[in-house]
């Protein structure tokens, strides 16, 4: 086994290429230890929620919770835990005019590859040193912009109550569009207030432009979904002020992130780069609705192919690869939109919102599961790892800068901000609603607006400047605020404003809570008549005038296009399109109009007729013959009960499977409101 | 809207600021494409798949497809692609004695911070700027080892066949760790012989040691499982054989990722470290016993905290917890294993076994469908997208040295080494074993010996020097020729060597196809009775030996310690544990000793009675009384009945659910063949 002996000169870069190889397992090693760290807090955190859960204590969200753990996490970081210098690391002159992406290095005969990772401000360049450890459990920022964000907003798409949203749609798109640059506005306009004060107390130590405000107010008026949603969900609070709430978080949050990347994009050109330009503003408009239409463009066409996909192939008899499919086709609508310049996020949500909307029909239903815990696992993920993180960033980001005055400042801004995003569109809103949005809802509205992993995600993802260190330090003591105090607090508001289950008299509320408590099965509503249709005819006129047409298109063409569920399109298409028709329709959409087995069938209720059928059981006799008695009527156009109920049938899916174990009083609104509804008519 | 003039300085910065976004935004933009390309062959790769199921053409596994499509991706690549050169790169000397892990840079008076990529050959440096395009598609090495391997391997061991991995361990384990020693000296000798020949013909283009062919002979001995158990599970092979040829391959893994980290450590100290030195030797092989235990410690005890989490709290209320919980504690072993310096691909494996064994008996139905399918996704994905990767970087790799010499003498050298492996064990192993492994299921074991995941990844791992680059296309090659030849030739195989279904002869063979063919269920094979205990005894008596102690330990204080499926600990232990057993039991164990919900019940036979019963049916009476009739008999020291049984249900568990509806004839073998084998005692 002897091997004759190798010149010296090999022998050198040998021991070398060993000092390297040591090197880099050592580094490997301090980063399985770092995510370790995030992983037991993950851990940890889901074993005081079960404890929480088991022991019914409201008053934490798992979210805080994350928080509270990270924080602890980070302060024994930052104090308890000591490392030795660091010697792998070497400062260079060096006179090059730009920071190249790519260094290439000759040390010693041997090139070495490094990539740039960022600038560090001139003063904290001694530290870079002493703190490696700190700086190692510090992330790349856009970890979570392009990792953790993702799979949270794809959630939200997917699993948003289509009935109630698309009733609900032209009050959440005021909300969404109008009340966040409303908010961004009058926060950057505030902070600018609070800035200007702040030099003449000397008290700003860098520049603040009135640009900064703005992007500060953009980024600060993306509301969190999670916590109040998550405890509203737990209660059974009123299903459309549940979908007017996360409807609005949802897409605020679509609209701040593209707001912020148009703020950044103001360039005035010329010397004074901080000035007011009607070009430049222009341009930024511009290049707003260009990246919101473009990234919503982007995720409703990868939906829509998804759905063709699984429309044209019977990929449904390998749930695997459907599984697999739809999971790469969705995230390959983020990568798209960010490979085109547009936002990935947004289109994401987009993607979300058509996947659930029309692929969702085609899948199998082993698939339907499937997709879903998937998500639901990775949302709950993603979420609980921002939390904690922001817990523990709190004690070792390196270049924090905490003002007393910004940061009160900030809280009167964003208190300000979200009072009038709220209550004057609510008041102009309520002028064109016949369902009014009452004003304990309001309260709630202002109550319920978190800041959370958005927020975060947009503070951290550039901390370069003097202002942006402190707008991040800013955001983190309002994040923590708003999910601590206004999402621990939510139980206590719900049932101070009096909205729980959202019946506007208290004989109905307290009926609702005896049906709710002795676990009432939707089956059994069907017996019990309660004539008042007033509620919900109002809804009928509301959702009607926005959305008929859409609903009619939608129904009529794209549903049996894309999906197996909607009516053929022989019956929909005028006679003269026939051939098309026969082309474009499957034989299994033909089947369904014969055997019935069409999605909408399980909940049936034909206009003007108050024997219906819920679940299994169908009670139903009408006008319409036996062909359609237990189906619906494949009418050219359709009713807006139709659309009632068909955007209702996606939510009882949604809502049916996935946490109907967690608590006895859980899950059972949607039906049992429906129900109400229906037979109030 | 104005704001005061800056002065010019900050001008500057703030334009470099937006250079330095800007180029951070076109890298990230790069990259999505980037991922994206992976993304759209994947989705090529499933859709393709889909239309081979279903036009049931076999002759090419999805992994053998997704390398064609990467193969032609990087012929696109390499030669229709042209990107401008990137200016982003500069050259830069320096006079350090060794590479600094972090580069502090001081350009024009802001400092950036640069961290090392790695070395690059001399001769490639100009090459460097060229070939921007084909490196940014190549992916970090360590991304195949941390992140794309761990989910395929933890797979591979939650899905392992317990009953017949057991059954068969001393035949596996002498596969996996003598046979892998011995594939990997025999092909280590074989390479030094041909590197000393191609010396001799000066075809040798750089260093190539003894500890570099023996480093080569184990990460060639790693065998892939994926293929050919794919076409093995399609169709129906005997279940032993699956078991052998999987637990072989797995364990192999293992065995070889340790054996390889070995042979790189051995270093002898002294003026040549390329002599044969006693010292270095044993530094070597403690350090493999070291590795291997320590991962399988670690392995088996996250494992165990796992089940014990899971058996402690009520954490099934709640589904999501529970998934996400078991999701965090198998990546967690991963971590720590690494963060400890021990493997965490073993670590991993181990951790899958027990999580199998014992946590997923805690776990709710749902949560065990959840994961099982978490999982599979995961393996699926990871695995196509490591295939697909190795048919890109055929051409996109930067630094591939064919050598035809060496590419022919490593394929001589592979396929003597498996046969060095295989058949002089086997006839060992036939020496001990009661229940042969017959010539044609030797020939199988050694055509199913493809290379894959695992040798790519420790391949790809470390291709710095020249030998190192020569084994990475080398073994690429064998990648390729294993997977397309053998894998595709699998069926041709099988049908060659008359080992479908395992069964001794004809009649039996015949007898099985046609019950196959007409979908007989489990349940309906009660009615025959084929009395033949001769086969089944053998087998009883194998596994005896080894593993009744082990399996008596397991049975009667572990599994009712860890799970709520076992026997209660107040019938195991001696009455004077007494108090301890009460206090260790849970409630749910003792009901279960009544109401007999215990996971065993589902397959119910007792000794010496052939009435049994299969799935949901009860048919047996025995001499045991009515308690134990439709349960276990509860006894102290099982049978290796009992062993078989409580193995068995685990397996039909994770075999009935997953792909059930793949193919017609598809897992329906392992409840069919264990009736078969039941009714003939």
């Amino acid at each position: 086994f002897l091997y004759p002996s190798s010149p010296q000169e090999e022998e050198d870069s040998a021991m070398q290429n060993i000092v390297t190889e040591k090197r880099a397992e050592e580094s490997h090693r301090q980063d399985s230890a770092d995510l370790l760290i995030f992983i037991l807090l993950l851990t940890l955190t889901i074993l005081t929620i079960w404890l929480f859960k088991h022991r019914r204590f409201r008053f934490l969200h798992e979210t805080g919770l994350a928080m509270i753990y990270g924080l602890i996490v980070g302060v024994i970081l930052r104090y308890a835990v000591h490392v030795p210098r660091d010697v792998g690391t070497a400062s260079m002159g060096c006179f090059v005019n730009i920071s190249p992406a790519t260094l290439l290095v000759n040390i010693s005969g041997k090139f070495y590859e490094y990539t740039l990772k960022g600038e560090i401000s001139a003063n904290l360049v001694n530290d870079v040193q002493d703190n490696e450890m700190l700086r190692k459990v510090t992330f790349d920022p856009e970890v979570f912009f392009n990792i953790l964000l993702p799979p949270i907003i794809f959630h939200a798409g997917y699993s948003l109550k289509r009935r109630h949203f698309f009733r609900n749609m032209g009050s959440i798109l005021a909300y969404a569009f109008v009340g966040t640059v409303i908010s961004c506005f009058v926060i950057g306009l505030l902070m600018y207030g609070c800035v200007m004060l702040m030099k003449q107390f000397s008290q700003l130590g860098g520049d603040f432009f009135f640009t900064d405000c703005l992007f500060y107010g953009a980024i600060v008026s993306a509301t969190d979904p999670v916590t109040v949603l998550a405890i509203f969900h737990e209660l059974q609070v009123d299903a459309d002020m549940y979908a007017l709430l996360f409807g609005e978080s949802v897409l605020n949050d679509a609209v701040a992130v593209v707001l912020s990347s148009s703020i950044v994009a103001y360039q005035p050109q010329g010397d004074n780069s901080h000035t007011f330009e009607v070009m430049a503003l222009l341009k930024s408009f511009g290049m707003f609705l260009g990246v919101f239409s473009g990234s919503f463009s982007l995720g409703v066409a990868t939906g829509v192919v998804t759905a063709l996909i699984s429309f044209f192939t019977k990929l449904r008899d390998f749930q695997l690869l459907e599984t697999a499919l739809f999971f790469l086709m969705s995230w390959s609508t983020f990568l798209l939109a960010e490979a085109c310049g547009f936002t990935g996020v947004v289109a994401v949500l987009f993607c979300g919102i058509t996947q659930a909307h029309y692929t969702f029909n085609n899948l199998s239903p082993e698939s339907q599961d499937r997709t879903k815990q998937l998500f639901e696992l990775l949302n709950f993920l993603a979420e609980n790892f921002i939390f904690s993180y922001m817990g523990l960033t709190l004690f070792t980001f390196q270049n924090h800068i905490f003002n007393p005055m910004f940061i009160v400042g900030a809280f009167l801004a964003v208190f300000v901000g979200r009072a009038a995003n709220i209550y004057p569109l609510s008041f102009l809103l309520n002028l064109g609603r016949r369902y009014k949005i009452r004003s304990n809802f309001q309260h709630m509205m202002m109550f319920a607006g978190l800041r959370g992993a958005m927020t975060f995600a947009l503070s951290i993802r550039d901390t370069a400047t003097f202002a942006r260190q402190m707008m991040f330090s800013t955001n983190l003591l309002v994040v923590f605020f708003t999910v601590w105090v206004c999402g621990g607090g939510t139980t206590q508001m719900l049932s101070c404003q009096r909205i729980r289950y959202g019946f506007p008299n208290e004989a109905d509320l307290l009926l609702c809570v005896c049906l709710n408590r002795v676990g009432v099965d939707s089956d059994q509503d069907n017996s019990m008549g309660l004539a008042d249709g007033s509620e919900r005819r109002s809804t009928k006129q509301e959702s009607a005038w926005l959305f008929r047409i859409w609903y009619n298109f939608d129904h009529n063409y794209l549903k049996p296009i894309l999906t197996h569920s909607g009516p053929p399109l022989t019956t929909t298409l005028p006679p003269c399109c026939g051939p098309v028709a026969r082309l474009l329709t499957s034989p299994q959409a033909i089947e369904n109009e014969c055997q019935l087995k069409d999605d909408d069938s399980d909940l049936i209720l034909t206009d003007g007729d108050i024997n219906l059928s819920y679940g299994d059981i169908t009670v139903s006799t009408d006008a319409m013959g036996a062909h359609t008695n237990s189906g619906r009527s494949f009418s050219g156009t359709a009713t807006s009960d139709d659309l009632d109920r068909e955007l209702a049938y996606g939510d009882h899916e949604l809502v049916m499977r996935g946490t109907r174990l967690v608590l006895p009083m859980d899950d059972s609104e949607p039906p049992f409101s429906d129900s109400i509804r229906n037979l109030r008519m």
